[in-house]
């Protein structure tokens, strides 16, 4: 009953959150879009039946009619950013939530990727990212950072994006 | 008359490189394939004629019929890894250098994107990289390492590609 859509800019991790949130191998040459995943019912919170489902769009928010057509049926959102990319940080303010508000009243769970890379990146900090989205906190549930690639905060991921359906923060619309 | 082909893998920074390359805006929101370049004649070696172009490939070796036409046509390969990438090294061997050599008789550069993230990666060298390619050096001309975020060592890059035509290390085969 829960139907999770990762969304996000290019290349940020979309395909490789999904494959290290259900493989223990590496990130080994993935696909562009990963095929839909359906979590196991008694690994889930409440029992409830979760299905994961990937996504890709080349030039957002242009030609993303089937983007939208899944946004329809999800019932929550991971929307991915890479701290490494700072235009993708930006871009979540300019173009991801007020796009996803247009398409969607489900749950947007922001997921901050590639935290192995942190020490690299001295510009990003998780501060500036959660001051930045201020404005807009009544349009997500809250913000993760992970790494597909070191696995660490991967089961935040995991249990936030049932948490966001099943115990929703913000109020619900129709 | 010098005709640069970008491969590898993907988000390894293709687009970025070529964007970097010939434009000083940053890295925002490139699109997949980079539309071909030309660089002014004044600006190259010996006043060359010189042509950038870029490609996207899902799923090598299959499917890649494009490629394979651009291949044909390329006078220099630009073969990119990403360096914080240790699965684009380990292609390099396994996958592409043995697929260019199918495909084209031409030079090949190897290039080491995303270098501005090194720290981060501490499983890394380039002596490990230089290493592992040393039973294959006569495949390609050279392996730079370089950022196109940064733009560290991009200059070279650009020297490089018009070098391996111009005064060719290895001998030339018809
Ligand atoms: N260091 C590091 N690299 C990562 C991480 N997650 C993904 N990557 C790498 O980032 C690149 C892009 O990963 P993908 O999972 O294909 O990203 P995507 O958002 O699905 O990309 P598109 O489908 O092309 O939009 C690949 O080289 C991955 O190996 C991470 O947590 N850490
Ligand atoms: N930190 C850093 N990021 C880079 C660099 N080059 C590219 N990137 C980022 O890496 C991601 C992929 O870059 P692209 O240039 O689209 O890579 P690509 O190989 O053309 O990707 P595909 O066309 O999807 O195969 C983007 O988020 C870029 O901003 C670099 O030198 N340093
Ligand atoms: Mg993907
Ligand atoms: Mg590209």
């Amino acid at each position: 009953e829960i139907r999770a859509l990762v969304v996000g800019d290019r290349c940020v991790g979309k395909t490789s959150i999904i494959h290290s949130l259900t493989s223990e191998d590496p990130l080994d040459s993935l696909p562009t879009i990963h095929s839909p995943v359906k979590i196991p019912n008694d690994q889930c919170l409440e029992n409830c039946s979760l299905t994961i489902l990937d996504s890709y769009t080349e030039n957002l928010p242009d030609s993303s009619q089937i983007l939208e057509e899944e946004l329809e049926k999800a019932t929550v959102i991971l929307l991915v950013y890479d701290i490494t990319q700072p235009n993708s940080v930006r871009r979540l303010e300019t173009l991801w939530l007020p796009y996803l508000s247009k398409h969607t009243n489900s749950p947007i769970v922001i997921i901050g990727n590639k935290l192995d890379l942190k020490s690299s990146s001295p510009d990003y900090s998780f501060d500036t990212v959660i001051s930045l989205l201020h404005n807009h906190a009544e349009m997500f549930e809250v913000v993760i950072e992970c790494s597909a690639k070191s696995l660490e905060n991967l089961y935040d991921v995991f249990i936030h994006m049932q948490n966001a359906v099943l115990y929703p923060l913000s109020p619900l619309y129709d």
